[in-house]
């Protein structure tokens, strides 16, 4: 089996690549070749190393499509994109890359069939930008999407783009709409989004962390380990049950930053939770104010997606996945 | 003013130029210059003839779109679309045209934005194909796009431009998603909603027609009179009370098959009726019954837009804007 991973030098890229490295027969027959491409030139596993080709591209660029589709990878990952705030502050790129590079690519399969019966499967990240306000208390699977940002455009395009070439069985595709990935390894970053990780990463490391927001915020979160998981399951389920509505929401943990704020208590104690510091930032709880605050995931969850039910199993995940299992 | 209608020779597009031709200040202003674009030459009504510009054009070729708007029009009723069918059958020609064309259109929009402020109103023939089924027995405001044909994805693509471009203020944009128009004038055609319109046009004239499904079929019709109408109203009305959410569902008329042949029989008495011949054929059973067949509209005809309430109300409009107010 080919895989291919665009996107690799990612978070979530670099993580699906050490679970394929770890566990190389999760995808069913085994690793026998594996392309990873991104902006940035992506890791390779030293386990994988004989049978890893890594590139270095631009989305925006058709070419390099053509070029990776040429090796008729058998399993897609497209987790590739400009983010929110930088495809908001620049139109033409944001554009480029996350509706023409996703696009190129699909179109780089259809050319790749028309040659020889090719039909891939691709697992395209998603979001739940989306979904734009005013919701309802909880945003049910036939919602529409009305995006507020150009990145969310960008995206439901892309969906609907990916559910038009499964109906014609161009590629065997699933959107993958991604909850809000916490806790997110690192440095703090200054996405508004950032401050749900922060004020756990950084007490569990015996930091400081500041809270933009009152505690009362309610959002809709996953582990990094579940989202490396939807993926796996979407490369290998059996997808002719999904039907012609390929873009799913992804189970998640819908909750609010004071039940983030007690289970740290809970896991590391009252010093741990004492290092977040309140500063409130009207602009931030502005913004934050107009995301998604809980889903019916029940569709995804019938097809076998799983994310967790506690925070405090988010913060058990990043004490083992990033902590060597301890705290400091 | 100046008005530009693209997609003037299709059979909306006439009837838009017919009213602006016959009600120039309908728009508010007076019409300074009129630009009628089309594949097809259009027609140039006899009264607007020393103030209109009739152009030949291909939208998939990205060139004409920046003619097109290098005479800055203020309002632009952009019509022009490959149907359905022939959508579905050359998926090339679909998406340069129905996807390619209408960003081309959108971008030669922003560019004449960047050259000296410009900000046109944009009315979109939008399609109630961007919805799939299955639905629920209405279809609120609030449901999702999962079309099922490339013509339903390309219209719901340009839908989520159309919103990111008036949010970022590129232009003031408003889709319009059309309910199927009836009663269509011309000869019959082969279209699989043709029936619709066939069974009340050709008895109408005396002539036989086929109904190839069964009387208990619903869907959802308006008026050419009240397409138009919307098209009109959109570019008139304050936009700024419909806030982002910029693609509406227009009202329309549910109604069974049954319930058409009914209001032909009262208008036209049961000799007209007669002339109807069931010729059940499965094939367009089997499309029809993916249809949706009744809509919430409440959203748009809040915003002021208008559709009729009976199916006699709609075969009066054609007995009066197409056989000059008399049966033959």
């Amino acid at each position: 089996m080919h895989v291919l991973v665009i996107g690799a030098a990612g978070m979530i890229g670099r993580k699906l690549v050490e679970h394929l490295a770890g566990s190389p027969s999760v995808l069913g027959d085994g690793i026998a070749r594996l392309t990873l491409a991104d902006a940035v030139t992506p890791a390779v596993p030293e386990t994988l190393r004989s049978i890893t080709t890594a590139l270095t591209i631009d989305l925006a660029d058709g070419d390099p499509a053509t070029r990776l589709i040429e090796g008729r990878p058998d399993v897609i990952f497209h987790l590739a994109a400009i983010v929110s705030g930088e495809a908001e502050a620049d139109f033409d790129k944001g554009y480029a890359v996350n509706l023409d590079g996703t696009r190129a690519l699909f179109e780089a399969i259809r050319r790749e069939g028309q040659r020889e019966p090719y039909r891939p499967r691709v697992l395209f990240a998603s979001s739940i930008a989306v979904f734009g306000a005013p919701f309802p208390e909880v945003i049910g699977p036939d919602f529409f999407t009305t995006p507020l940002t150009s990145y969310g455009t960008q995206k439901a395009i892309a969906e609907l783009l990916l559910a038009d070439y499964s109906r014609r069985a161009i590629f065997d595709g699933v959107g993958i709409r991604l909850p809000t990935i916490c806790v997110r390894p690192g440095a703090p970053n200054k996405a508004a989004s950032g401050f749900f990780s922060n004020i756990l990463r950084e007490p569990l490391a015996g930091k400081e962390a500041v809270l933009p927001v009152s505690e009362d915020v309610r959002h809709w979160f996953a582990s990094p380990r579940s989202a490396v998981g939807f993926f796996i399951h979407a490369a290998t389920m059996d997808t002719s049950i999904i039907g012609p509505r390929r873009n799913l929401t992804m189970p998640g943990l819908s909750a609010t930053v004071g039940e983030e704020i007690e289970a740290l208590r809970r896991v590391a104690g009252d010093r741990a939770a004492s290092l977040i510091r309140r500063e409130p930032d009207p602009l931030i709880a502005g913004i934050v104010a107009g995301w998604p605050t809980n889903f019916d995931a029940g569709r995804a969850m019938k097809l076998g997606f799983r994310a967790e039910n506690t925070f405090e199993e988010i913060i058990r995940i990043h004490i083992e996945d990033e902590l060597a299992g301890v705290l400091p």
